[in-house]
C-alpha cells in the first residue's frame, strides 16, 4: 500500500472505516511523500516530525472512525497560521516565532480529528498570488513545470494537488486562496470575511484577510465550512461576526431550477485565447445547468482591485504588529516585497480616507449590480504567467494573475474558485464564482454543480 | 390668533382640519415670530422669504389636510443640509454655494406636505457640539440664558424649542443632533447610519455623519422617521442601506412587559450632582416601567469617542470636497475650528489603520456587552458648560458635552436624546437610550414611555 489513493474525506472516512489504513500509517507515509517532493516543490516550510504529530495520532487512539467527523483526515496548514509549538515564520525567517497555541480554525479542525502534517510555504507575508516569493525556495505549479503555484497560499494548495494532505489551509487578502487553486486544479473557499476565526493569523491585513480552504471538491469545502463557521463571533476575533445566513451546509448542492448568473460585460484575458475558450465553455455550461448569463460592467469591480496593490490599503500593513517588525527590519524583507510595500508609509491618512469613500461607493455600485444574480462567474485569473514572466517582470506579472481576485475582499464578497479545465499545455485553468458575505453555501452549490458538469479528472 | 400654539404634529393636523388655520397664514406668523426672535437667539441662517416659500404654499393650494400626511408643517434646516435655490453655507461664508435641488430628505418632507422656513445656524462645519461656533452669532440655550443651545444643531433645536417649527432636520456626527435636544427639552433622533439618506448633506465626515430629526416627543420622531426612512439604498447616498429592521412605524410605542437595559456601572457626572440626581431618577423610571438595569462596564465606549476628536478621524474631514476647500482656505475657518483640525494633516495612514483596528476590537467588546439588552441608558451629557466656561475653555468642555455622544456613530448604533427634567436653575436636561443599528424604533418606544412617565412640560 501506498499513500498515493484517494485523500478526499468520503473516500478516506470509508478506508478507515474498512480498517485498510490507521492514522498514524497514513500520515508516516505522506510525510515520506512530502520528504520526497519538497526539494522539488518547496511545499512546507516546516514539516512536522512523526513526534511532533504523536500527540494528535495519540488523540484518536481510543477513538474510532465515525466518532469524529474528521477522523484521521491529514491537512496542512499555510505558515502564516499558528500551530502550537511549531514555528510560524510567514515565509520571512526573521520574523518567526513559537505560538504556545493553535489558531482557532486550527484548533477546531484538531478536536474534529484531523491531523496537521505541517506548515506550508507561501509568498512572504502574504504579498503577492504567484507564489515565487519565498525565501524558502519557489513553489512549481503542481502539474506544469514552467509555471508558478501561485499564492500567496502557494505551499497550502500544493499540498492539496500533489496528494500529500486531504485539504489545506491558506488565506486570502487579495486572491491568495483562490489563485493557486485554479492553478492547481483545486477548490479554493474565499469564504466570507469573518465567518471563520482570524485568531491565531498574522496580522497581516486585518480588516481583509480571511481564512481559506484548498480541496479537490465543492463538497468538501462546504463540509468543512460546515464544521468550522462561527456560530458567534469569536472574542478573539474582532473581525469575526455571526453569519445570518445557512452555513451549516444542510441545504449544500442543491440549486435553483433556473437561476441568473453575472458575468463580466467584457470579460478580460490579456491576449489568452485559451483562457477565453475555457471560460465560454463554463458560461455555456452554467446556462445548460438552468442559468440565464446577465452581463455586468466590471469597470467598478476593477477599480475596487486597483484600490487594493495600487493605493492606501498598503499602508494597513504597516497598521499592526507585524508592521512594527517591518519597520524596525527591513532588509529582513525580500526585495520584491521590499518595493510592493515602500510607498506604504508615505500615505497619508486623508488619502485612506479618500479611498474608504471612493471604496463605499464603488461597494454601492457593485451592490446595485449584482443584486438580483445568484452568483457571478468570472475566470479566475485572466492569463496564466510562467516563472520565466514572473521573474522578468514579478510586480506587472502578479498584478496581471489578480485581476479578478483583489477586489473581493475590499467589497466584502463570498467567492469559491473552481476548476474548468486545462490549457493545451496541461495547465490547470479555473474560474471564480462570487456573490454577497454571507453566500458561501450558495456558491458552493453551484461550484459542485459545475464540477458534476465538467467531471474534472480524478488527480490521485 | 398668534402662532404660539401647539406645533406637534397631530394638533396642528386637527387646527388644519378644522379650518383655525391655512398653512399660508401660520407660516407668516411663524416668520414674523422668528424675525423677533433672531436677534437674540441666531436661530436662522437663512430664513426663507415668503417669495421664497410660496412655491411650497402653492403646491398645497389644490390639496387638503387629509392628503398629504405632513400637509402644511413648518420644519427647518440645519444649514448643512441643502434646500434647492438657498444658499448652503455650513456656518462658513466663504464656503457657501446655491443648490439646484435639496437634499433627498428635505425633497421627501417637501413631497409630503411640510414647508421649509428656514436654514439653521450650527457650530461651523458641524464641528462642535456646544452652538457657539458660528460666525452667523452664539446661540442661546433657549431656556436659560446663560447657557448654550448645544451643537452643531444648535439652530435646529432652536427653531423646535422655541415654537418656531414643528420639527427640524440636524446632522450628528459625535453628538451634534443629541446634545441641543437635550439641552433644549427635546427629542433627539440620530438614526442608524443610512437608514435615511444622506444625499445633500455637505460631506464634513461621510463614513459617520447621519441625517437627525429635532421633535417635542418621540412620537413626533418616530411618524417622521417611518414616513423618510428608505426602502431601498439611495444611489446618490454610497453610505445608503436598506433597513432590514421594521421602522414603519407600526410597532410604535410598545414595550415589552419586560425588559433588561444596560447602564454605565459608574455613570459619569463630572461634578455635577443635579445630573446624577435626574440620572437616578429616569434609571428609576425604567425599572418602574418594567426594566431591569444591568450595569455595563463603559471604557470600552469611552475610548471609542477618543478616537472621534482626539485621533485619526480628523483626517477624514480632509477626505472629501471639503477637505480641499478647507486646505485652500484656512483663514475662512473661525480659529477654534483651525485649532481643532489643525493636527488633521500630519495623521498617517499607517495610523488610521491602526484606529480602524482598534475601532473594530471596540465595537467587537460593546457589541458583546449590548447584545442581550434592549436598550442602553445614559446622560446626554455629563454636565451643563455655561457660555462663559465654553468661552474659557472653548475645546475642554466642548469635549466634555461630548461625552457620552462621541462614540456612537463610530460603534454604528442609534440613538435618541429624551428630556429627562430640569435642573434647579431650569436648565433642560436629557438621557440617551441607544442600542444597535436598525433599532431606532425600538429605541424610540422606550423614549415614549419615558416621556409619557415624565410628563415634562409642554412648552408653548
Amino acid at each position: 500500500m501506498n499513500a498515493s489513493f484517494d485523500l478526499r474525506l468520503e473516500p478516506l472516512a470509508d478506508r478507515y472505516r474498512a480498517g485498510d489504513i490507521t492514522p498514524r500509517r497514513l500520515v508516516a507515509q505522506l510525510r515520506e511523500k512530502a520528504l520526497r517532493l519538497n526539494d522539488e516543490y518547496h511545499v512546507f516550510i516546516h514539516l512536522l516530525s512523526l513526534e511532533e504529530m504523536e500527540p494528535y495520532l495519540a488523540a484518536l487512539e481510543e477513538r474510532r472512525p465515525d466518532d469524529l467527523p474528521l477522523y484521521g483526515v491529514p491537512f496542512a496548514v499555510k505558515d502564516s497560521v499558528d500551530l502550537a509549538g511549531v514555528p510560524t515564520t510567514a515565509a520571512c525567517p526573521a520574523f518567526a516565532y513559537t505560538p504556545g497555541a493553535s489558531a482557532t480554525v486550527v484548533r477546531q479542525l484538531i478536536d474534529l480529528g484531523a491531523i496537521p502534517l505541517g506548515k506550508t510555504n507561501l509568498d512572504q507575508f502574504g504579498t503577492g498570488v504567484n507564489g515565487t516569493r519565498s525565501p524558502y525556495g519557489e513553489c512549481r505549479n503542481s502539474v506544469h513545470p514552467d509555471y508558478p503555484a501561485g499564492g500567496s497560499s502557494s505551499g497550502s494548495a500544493l499540498a492539496v494537488a500533489l496528494g500529500l494532505s486531504s485539504f489545506a489551509l491558506g488565506t486570502d487578502v487579495g486572491g491568495s486562496g483562490r489563485i493557486p487553486a485554479a492553478l492547481n486544479n483545486l477548490v479554493g473557499l474565499k469564504t466570507s470575511k469573518g465567518i471563520l476565526s482570524d485568531a491565531g493569523h498574522v496580522p497581516i491585513c486585518r480588516s481583509l484577510q480571511c481564512i481559506t480552504y484548498f480541496t479537490s471538491t465543492a463538497a468538501e469545502a462546504s463540509r468543512l465550512l460546515a464544521l468550522t463557521a462561527l456560530d458567534k463571533p469569536d472574542p478573539a476575533d474582532a473581525y469575526s461576526r455571526a453569519n445570518p445566513a445557512w452555513n451549516d451546509g444542510k441545504a449544500f448542492g442543491v440549486i435553483p431550477r433556473t437561476f441568473r448568473f453575472g458575468l463580466p460585460q467584457y470579460p478580460e484575458f490579456m491576449g489568452c485565447a485559451e483562457s477565453a475558450a475555457i471560460f465560454a465553455r463554463v458560461a455555456a455550461r452554467l446556462r445548460a445547468l438552468g442559468g440565464e448569463a446577465v452581463e455586468i460592467d466590471f469597470t467598478p469591480f476593477a477599480e475596487a482591485s486597483r484600490l487594493l496593490f495600487g493605493g492606501p490599503w498598503l499602508a494597513e500593513r504597516y497598521g499592526g504588529s507585524l508592521g512594527a517588525f517591518m519597520e524596525d527590519n527591513p532588509q529582513a524583507l525580500l526585495p520584491v516585497i521590499r518595493e510592493v510595500l515602500a510607498p506604504a508609509r508615505e500615505i497619508t491618512g486623508v488619502a485612506v480616507f479618500r479611498a474608504l469613500h471612493r471604496l463605499q461607493e464603488l461597494k454601492a455600485q457593485c451592490d446595485r449590480l449584482i443584486k438580483d444574480l445568484d452568483c457571478i462567474l468570472t475566470p479566475a485569473y485572466p492569463r496564466p504567467a510562467t516563472l520565466a514572466e514572473l521573474h522578468a517582470e514579478p510586480i506587472r506579472r502578479n498584478l496581471e494573475l489578480g485581476f479578478y481576485s483583489s477586489f473581493m475582499n475590499l467589497l466584502d464578497y463570498a467567492a469559491v474558485a473552481v476548476p474548468a479545465g486545462f490549457l493545451q499545455n496541461g495547465l490547470p485553468s479555473g474560474v471564480t464564482l462570487f456573490g454577497q458575505a454571507f453566500s458561501d453555501q450558495r456558491l458552493l452549490s453551484f461550484a459542485h454543480a459545475l464540477q458534476g458538469e465538467i467531471r474534472s479528472p480524478r488527480r490521485y
